[in-house]
């Protein structure tokens, strides 16, 4: 085994092409007694199949298409889990029962579930004879679910925020033109992200300036899945003739602080479009001003900014009110490796995927500085 | 050979690897008598091999090897190049000789060797017995080295527009601080960038804000190499204790037209740093209104951005005096694939490697819009 990769590893890997929201990052990987990788799987995300499930289901299409992997013992094979497997019901079957089907004799988990309802797979696992040994901690795999718990344990959705801008962070022309500053795959980039969540958040004054359906709409323009909750955040009423009027579940927050929006998200009865009683997952579509304020506010816990290879030289900024007067107050992000990121071309455009960090210490004088 | 991939192509995929500048991008695969790649080479910038040249020595290192390579009678092997082999002695030899001395039996170009001086290595090899054919004009070959030509044919040197910046387009807080947006793998790079120019144009108001050396330096702060002439461009004197006035070589151009500073460049005696009689790189490094001239003026070939993961939400612009009032208006670029782009990690900072394309076409409605 000196030399291969360590399966726990390769399952952090895994985990880190899917994407972040409403549940957290899983990956799984199935080995053999000979610690060779026989199968890996990951989370898609919310609806979709646990990682465990994905890894098992791949495991028996592989077995199906080769006789001599059929013929292995699944009791000798492990399974390496970021994620203690659920043994909840949900939008999915508990991965305990599926693991249990599978004949699997070995599980391996570097993270206990933090959640109540869905905990207890290990103690399940074992109780049923497979050979549990977790949580081994792995600190890569702590780090995979660490903002997820942060905003759990606060009892707060998951929050997207999302900046399309020129070259030089401009969201609008100076006579306010905006259409289109990023392209066509951004454009549809961003309504895949739609789908994932169950409410979108924008100020009064992108109700003004653009008329936003704010639906999710695949590339020929057709509606599609679950329509998350649109959100109207600030004072100004919405116009009567706004394209949100004509969707009843628009919710008004007449309140300029973050911290408002969600008390009221937290308020409306449920199920939220993803099924919840709570909201999972809310995008913060802008303008400039609302993204700002959740930035300051601490509460974006990944950025998700478009990049179109345009420059405008003046306009409105992407975001503002930040606040910041001087470069150590600047504040800092993280490239987030997760979803493919943290750096991809989406046509002519680029996304960057980003992580919220507390401000690093200064650096020194630098021998390469001016 | 049906489904294998075409050679010329890979070329241009080899091509790719190396950096714009004074000298064109070039690639070379050599293949045996039945299409197989033996090897590929690229030209890496002025004062190394030609891409000939690399792919020539590559071929030996896997003869030397390798004795069933080593059996190969090089009379049947074509070597295929994006560009005509040059016929010329300048800081390498000519890969005519090259050529020659290697008994490859066939070559085959895409494009003709656009230079007076460099030309005729076609002839020569035919001369020697070498079955030679082209130009063969393949578009992505000829794309390789458009604008390397247009500006060649303009008479000037390639220019180099460099923008370092925060997130949203800022290239200083508010409060004029700019040391460090960007972090020391992104400095490290634009090191190695002004190691490949002849001349760093800076404006006035840089030299006043930065007092800057415009010498390149390695990670410990020495001097490596050629250093670059530095230009300041505008009216303002520089200032008696200014760093620049301990470089007797600087030049200063007292005024704000680009093409004033192309003038004087050309009618500075040579030899420049990278010895030519006259500069064939010249790297635009700011401030902002100074870059901005240049992008106005069309005279930038390429922009290197290097973006840091930071929000300043105000400050001084890292690009400024566009004249740009509508969107329509925006000054578009276009992902450039060459160095290894057109979108890298650099460190925690993004690297973008642009070219600048006429305004298209507006686009019509999207259904994903709003």
């Amino acid at each position: 085994m000196s030399g291969a990769p360590d399966p726990m590893a390769l399952a952090v890997g895994a985990a880190l092409r899917g994407v972040r929201g409403a549940n957290p990052l899983v990956g799984a990987v199935l080995t053999d007694d000979a610690g060779r990788v026989l199968a890996a799987g990951h989370h898609r995300g919310r609806g979709t199949a646990h990682a465990e499930v994905d890894a098992l289901a791949r495991w028996e299409a592989a077995r199906a298409a080769d006789p001599a992997l059929a013929a292995l013992d699944p009791a000798g094979l492990t399974l390496h889990v970021t994620l203690e497997p659920c043994d909840h019901t949900g939008s999915t079957g508990p991965c305990s029962g599926a693991i249990l089907a599978s004949g699997v004799g070995a599980v391996r988990y570097a993270v206990a579930d933090p959640t109540g309802v869905d905990g207890g797979g290990a103690a399940r696992l074992a109780a049923h004879g497979v050979r549990v040994s977790g949580p081994t901690g792995e600190p890569a795999a702590l780090a995979l679910t660490e903002r997820w718990r942060r905003a759990r344990d606060a009892g707060r959705p998951w929050i997207t925020g999302h900046l399309a801008q020129s070259l030089d962070g401009h969201a609008a022309a100076a006579d306010g033109t905006s259409r289109w500053i990023t392209g066509a795959a951004s454009r549809a980039h961003a309504h895949r992200v739609r789908a994932r969540v169950d409410a979108i958040v924008v100020g009064t004054g992108t109700v003004l300036a653009d008329d936003p359906r704010l639906t999710v709409r695949d590339a020929a323009g057709a509606e599609t899945g679950p329509q998350p909750v649109p959100v109207v955040q600030g004072r100004t009423p919405i116009p009567a003739g706004a394209a949100l009027r004509a969707r009843p579940e628009t919710l008004h927050v007449p309140a300029h602080e973050p911290e408002a929006v969600l008390a009221a998200l937290a308020a409306r009865p449920g199920p939220w479009p993803h099924g919840g009683a709570r909201p999972g997952h809310v995008l913060i579509e802008g303008g400039p001003r609302v993204l700002g304020a959740w930035i300051r506010a601490g509460l974006v816990d990944e950025l998700m900014v478009y990049t179109a290879p345009l420059l405008l030289g003046a306009g409105r900024p992407a975001v503002a009110g930040l606040d910041v007067g001087t470069l150590a107050d600047g504040l800092r992000w993280h490239p987030d490796p997760a979803e493919d990121g943290p750096v991809r071309a989406l046509g002519e455009d680029v996304w960057t995927h980003l992580a919220p960090v507390p401000a690093p210490a200064p650096e020194g004088p630098d021998p390469q500085e001016d």
